[in-house]
């Protein structure tokens, strides 16, 4: 299905709010719920359902197993998405394990590091490879995208050997702008800048 | 001074970089080291620190210790940023580990969650309040900024009750997309939603 980055991104979380709801033995839900939690109008909620083939019942709502199963069906790869986070120190690790915890499609198979007391370690499970493999685990176990969580002086040439060995998309947490080929999905998470960000704003309040 | 966001933005970028250069021992910096590591324009860059009132030698650059100290002067609170963490699960406590060890004028002076395994421990220093006392506790540090990373169904009821005392701006890992005065700068890092966007975009590859 051809779908635009917003409403890819808006199914996303309404799945992750049904997880949730779903954890709680919730049966069903209304897209006014849904509406409410991620300040959208109901119709625009109950238009992106309809996409994928769903209606509510106006009593009881939507039936939240079966609209999960529809929303996966139509962002998920059908493997799950394999990931690899590049630089598991403090950081890295931590999204490591969030993801790993994280219900869902999203596949975190490998870590990479250089520092000689992470390599051959696991954190949640995901084994700690030298970076000096990264050319060939990244083809052999299938990964197509990176968490990129390393010192900013490394982060240029890191994402390069990552997009030489095959990486589609990169969720950036440097502060460096990566230089990559268009073809690259790139994502930028810088959480120190946009603390800053946000503190310089608000200095004055 | 009244800088743009994205100025403010590029600001902490080059001073992120710069710290790392300066623990490498480097005293100065030409334009097109910034520019480059950060896919800019050396004339951007110049621009940028002629702002600051300060000219690189077109011989040696920028010298380092200057332009941290000259950056740091124009968009730093002069007593920090004062920040709490909400939500000190897996990765609310990692984003705090993360910034403790980070150099620079972010604060993390409290911690609130209301497991009761978590309440009354410390993370890197940062103790870990009962959320019902957030009232208490955030005009007293005299915090101003949040790190929310609380589950999805409360984020919406625990950014009204930051925003009731005290707190000016937001970074929201939560999905959920928060309904809030406009006064109140909120920046949304989803990590989940935006690796499944680029697994979505990249799905073909």
């Amino acid at each position: 299905m051809e779908l635009p980055a917003r409403t890819v991104e808006r199914l996303s979380k309404y799945r992750r709010i049904l997880w949730q709801y779903k954890e709680m033995e919730e049966a069903h839900i209304f897209s006014h719920d849904l509406a409410r939690l991620l300040h959208l109008t109901p119709a625009q909620v109950r238009r992106d359902l309809m996409l994928l083939g769903v209606s509510g019942n106006h009593r009881k709502g939507y039936q939240i197993s079966e609209l999960i199963e529809l929303i996966s069906q139509t962002i998920d790869h059908d493997e799950g998405i394999r990931l690899a986070t590049v630089g598991m120190g403090n950081l890295g690790s931590a999204i490591t394990r969030y993801i790993v915890q994280t219900p869902g499609k999203l596949k975190v198979v490998a870590g990479f590091d250089i520092d000689p007391s992470k390599v051959g370690t696991s954190v949640s499970g995901v084994f700690c490879f030298h970076l000096n493999v990264l050319h060939e685990v990244i083809p052999a176990k299938n990964i197509t995208l990176a968490i990129l969580a390393v010192p900013s002086e490394d982060a240029s040439a890191i994402s390069k050997m990552l997009v030489s060995s095959g990486i589609k998309g990169i969720l950036n947490f440097t502060p460096v702008s990566l230089n990559l080929p268009a073809e690259v999905y790139v994502k930028n998470h810088d959480i120190v800048t946009s603390l800053e960000e946000i503190g310089f704003f608000t200095k004055s309040g």
